[in-house]
C-alpha cells in the first residue's frame, strides 16, 4: 500500500515557534504612528496585551510555545501531511505533491493556530474579553472557538454583507459562545458614523476593524483587547508551527529538501505558516522556489507597491510597511473572502522585496476548476482561498512534467470549503466571472497613499 | 502533556471486516419475498451486484478488505481515537471518555466507510452507475464522493423538503460529480405516480428509495445498480472497521476492556460499526454495556415491535425482520435526519432481542444542549445525529461520578454538524421543541404491519 498520510505523534509537536525576523537579510521597517515616527510598544498597549506586543517586536529566532497552548493545539495537531498521489496520477506528473492539511481543526482552517495562543496570552494578562472583525468568517469562527476553550468572551464584527449571506458562520460562532454582530453596527461611534452617512452600506473589513479596535480601547474596565487573525508579526510567528511540522513529516517521507513551496496569500498568515521555516533554509543557501498565490482581482503582491499604508479604511491603525492596493481599496466580490485584503503582512512583503518569495496571481475560474479537480481526486473540498494554492500547485506539477523533473512540491491546504459552497454553486451554474483589476483601481490606491511615507525598496536595514 | 489522540499508522488499518452474523447466538431471520418465502440471492441480482449479495448473506466471521479499498480508505483512515479530557474535566467525572472521530472523512461522517467498498465492488462487477436515496444528505454525499474516486456515475434521489432546505448538500454532491434530483421526481413511474396524487408532497425516504430502486432495476443496459447506506448486513460489515481500529487504539491507551460503548442509531450503521467488534467480546463473556441511542420522536428500538416489515413506504423491498415503527411511519421533523428511519438493521435488532445491546432514547433539546457543551469543551461541532450519542455519554459519565467508578466509555462521534447548523440556529433561538411520539402513532404503525409475518422473539435459530 502507498502511504498517504505522514503523521507526527503529539510528543513531536514543535516546542518553539520560528521567528523569521531574526534571519531576514534586511529588518522590516517599523510601524509608524500618526506623527510619522515609529510607535513604541507602549503605544500599542490599549490594543494588545504586553506579552503579545513583546512577540510582535521580538527578533529572537525561537520563541517557546507554552505547554498549555501545546496541550490545546493537540486537539487537532500535529496536522497530517498528505501525499496527493491521486492528483499526481491524474496529472501524469513525475512531481511528488505533498500537502499540509490544515482543515482538520474544529474551525476548519489554520486560523486556530494563532487564535489559541492569542486567547491564552490575553487570559494570562488578565484580559476578559476579545474583540475582532471577520470577513468570510474563518477568523471569527476560530477566535470564538479559542475563547470558548480558554474562558474569554468574544465579540466579532462581521462585514454586513457576509453576515447576511452566510448566516451559518454566525451560528458556528454562537455555538462556541461568541457574539457576532453585523458591521457597521450601532454599537460604536465609527459604526454609527458610517451608518448615518451610508445606511445601506454592505460594510467592509476596514470598517469592521475600526469598530473592533474602538470597542476594545474604549472599554472603561480595561479588560478588553483586540485580536487580529493575520498581517501582524506575532500571527505569522504562531502559524510557523505548520512549516515546522511539515519539515519533520517530509523527513519521514524521505524528502531531504522540497523544491517548491506554495500557499495562498491574503493577509499572509497561512502562507507564512508553511513558508517561513523554508525561507530560513533559502536564506541559508537552499535552492527552494517559494510561491505566494493571490487572486488577480486583489493583486496586492503582484501589482501593489511596497509602501507605508494604514491597515484599515478609517486610518485608525498604525502605518505598516507592506505591499498595498491602498487602504481605500474596495475588492470585487470574489468568493475567496480571505484573499480580499488591501494590504499584506510586512514580513511577507519584505520576503518579496528581498526576492525570497515569488508572488503569482490567478483568476477565479481557474481556481474553481482546480478545486473541483482536487475534490474529485483527493476527496477533500477546499476553501475558495485554498483553491488558489491548488491552481499554482497543478501548474508547478505540469511544469515538472514538461521538464521531466521529479520535483517535490509542498502546498498548504489552508482549509475546507464546506462553509463556502455557495461559490461552488455559482461556479457550476456559470454565474462566476474572472476579474482583472483595471489600472485605474491601482491608480486610485496609489493616490490614497501618495502622501504617506514611501518605502519602495527597503534595502537599507535601517529602522 | 496529556495525550489527546491515539492514532494508528496506515499499515495498522484492519485487513478484514468483522461479520457479527458468524457469532450471534441466534441467526437473524432471512429476508422474505412478496410470497412470504425467503428470497434467494438471485432475486436480489437486479438490485445489487453478486459480490455484494455474497457479503450480505455470508456467515464467515472475517471478510478480507480488498487492498485497493484499503488504499482508498487511507485517504482519512485509520480515524483517530480521541480522549475527551476537557469534557471529563467539565463533568468532574472519574470516567475516561474516548471517542472515535469519524468526522475527518472528506464527506464528514462514517458513511464513506461503506460507500467506498460498495462503489468498488460494483465497479469490479462491471457496473457503471449507482442510484441511491438520501434524506439529510450524509449518505448521498458519501456515495458521490466514493463514485468520483472509483469512476462510477452517481444518481441521488434526495427527499424534496431536504433538497430545498439544504441546497449546499446538493452542491457537495455535484462537486464530486454526483447528480442529485429532488424526490419525488418525474424521472420514475413511482415518482410520477406520487406527484400526480400529491403534487405538493415534501417527499420521504420511503418514496426516494422506491425511485432509486426503480431506476436501477429498469435500466435496460443492466449496468446500473442500487446502493444503500445503512440497514443491510454488508453495510454493517463495512463499518466494523471503526470498532476494529478502536480496539487497537484502546490498547495503545492502556485500556484492556471498555465498560460502556455508545453510538447513535438510525438505520444502525455507525452504531454497528463501533459496537459489533465489542458485541463479539460480550458474546465471549466480557462485561460490556452497549448502548444504542435513538430519538424519542422515532423510538424504533425502544418502542417499536420486532417484526417483519418493508424497508420502504411503497412496499417494493423485501420484508426484513427488525424493530420497526411501521413502513407508513411519518417521522416528526426533528433535525437528526439520519435517525428518522422507521426500521432498523436486522443485525442490530437481533442484538437487542438477544439482550446484547440496550436501546435508550433521548429528547432533541437535551441532545442539542449536550452538543453545545461538547463544542465548548472538545471543540468539534457534532452532527445532530451524533449529539444523541453525546447525551448518553454525558449521562454515563455522570453516573460513573455518582457511583465513584473509573469507567471507560467509548463513543462513536459519527460526523460533524457543519452542514446542519440550521438546527443549532433554531435551538439557540428557541424554535425547537421536544416530541414524544404519541401511542396512536405507534398503533398506526402496528396496524400497518399487522398482516405481515411476525417475529416477536427470534430465539429459534431457524431460518
Amino acid at each position: 500500500m502507498d502511504q498517504i498520510k505522514y503523521e507526527l505523534p503529539e510528543t513531536e509537536m514543535p516546542r518553539q515557534w520560528y521567528n523569521l525576523a531574526a534571519d531576514l537579510p534586511t529588518q522590516i521597517l517599523p510601524p509608524l504612528g500618526p506623527d510619522g515616527n515609529p510607535i513604541s510598544p507602549e503605544m500599542l498597549a490599549p490594543v494588545f496585551p504586553m506579552n503579545i506586543i513583546e512577540q510582535e517586536v521580538s527578533t529572537e529566532r525561537w520563541i517557546d510555545i507554552p505547554e498549555e497552548v501545546r496541550q490545546l493545539l493537540a486537539m487537532w495537531r500535529p496536522a497530517p501531511l498528505f501525499r496527493a498521489r491521486r492528483l499526481e496520477k491524474a496529472l501524469g506528473t513525475p512531481a511528488k505533491i505533498f500537502y499540509k492539511h490544515e482543515g482538520m481543526s474544529p474551525a476548519g482552517s489554520h486560523k486556530p493556530n494563532t487564535a489559541i495562543p492569542q486567547a491564552w496570552y490575553n487570559k494570562q494578562f488578565g484580559i476578559e474579553r476579545l474583540t475582532t472583525e471577520t470577513g468570510a468568517g474563518q477568523w471569527g469562527s476560530a477566535l470564538s472557538f479559542a475563547c470558548s476553550l480558554i474562558g474569554l468572551e468574544c465579540k466579532v464584527f462581521m462585514v454586513r454583507i457576509s453576515f447576511e449571506q452566510k448566516p451559518f458562520r454566525r451560528v458556528m460562532m454562537e455555538t462556541w459562545g461568541g457574539k457576532c454582530v453585523p458591521s457597521p453596527s450601532e454599537e460604536t461611534q465609527a459604526g454609527r458614523h458610517i451608518l448615518a452617512e451610508m445606511p445601506d452600506t454592505p460594510g467592509s473589513l476596514g470598517i469592521a476593524i475600526s469598530e473592533a479596535v474602538e470597542q476594545a480601547v474604549t472599554d472603561p474596565s480595561g479588560k478588553t483587547r483586540y485580536s487580529l487573525g493575520s498581517v501582524l508579526n506575532h500571527v505569522m510567528l504562531h502559524q510557523t508551527i505548520i512549516g515546522l511540522e511539515a519539515k519533520k513529516q517530509l523527513a519521514m517521507a524521505g524528502v531531504k529538501k522540497p523544491d517548491v513551496i506554495i500557499a495562498c496569500c491574503g493577509g499572509g498568515s497561512n502562507f507564512a505558516g508553511l513558508a517561513f521555516p523554508f525561507v530560513q533554509d533559502k536564506i541559508n543557501g537552499d535552492d527552494i522556489e517559494i510561491i505566494a498565490v493571490e487572486p488577480k482581482s486583489c493583486p496586492t503582491l503582484t501589482r501593489g507597491p511596497f509602501s507605508y499604508d494604514f491597515g484599515d479604511t478609517a486610518e485608525m491603525t498604525p502605518l505598516l510597511a507592506m505591499h498595498t492596493l491602498g487602504h481605500n481599496f474596495v475588492p470585487p466580490p470574489i468568493h475567496a473572502g480571505g484573499l480580499r485584503y488591501h494590504g499584506m503582512a510586512p514580513l511577507v512583503s519584505q520576503c518579496v522585496v528581498e526576492g525570497l518569495v515569488k508572488p503569482k496571481s490567478y483568476h477565479q475560474l481557474k481556481c474553481y476548476e482546480s478545486a473541483v479537480m482536487w475534490a474529485r481526486t483527493e476527496g477533500f473540498i477546499p476553501a475558495p482561498e485554498t483553491s488558489h494554492a491548488i491552481a499554482a500547485t497543478i501548474d508547478a506539477a505540469l511544469q515538472a512534467k514538461e521538464e521531466g523533473k521529479e520535483k517535490t512540491i509542498v502546498m498548504n491546504w489552508s482549509g475546507h470549503g464546506l462553509m463556502d459552497l455557495l461559490g461552488y454553486e455559482k461556479y457550476f451554474s456559470g454565474q462566476l466571472a474572472d476579474h482583472e483589476l483595471p489600472q485605474e483601481d491601482i491608480d486610485k490606491g496609489l493616490a490614497a497613499i501618495a502622501d504617506l511615507p514611501n518605502a519602495p525598496e527597503n534595502k537599507t536595514g535601517k529602522w
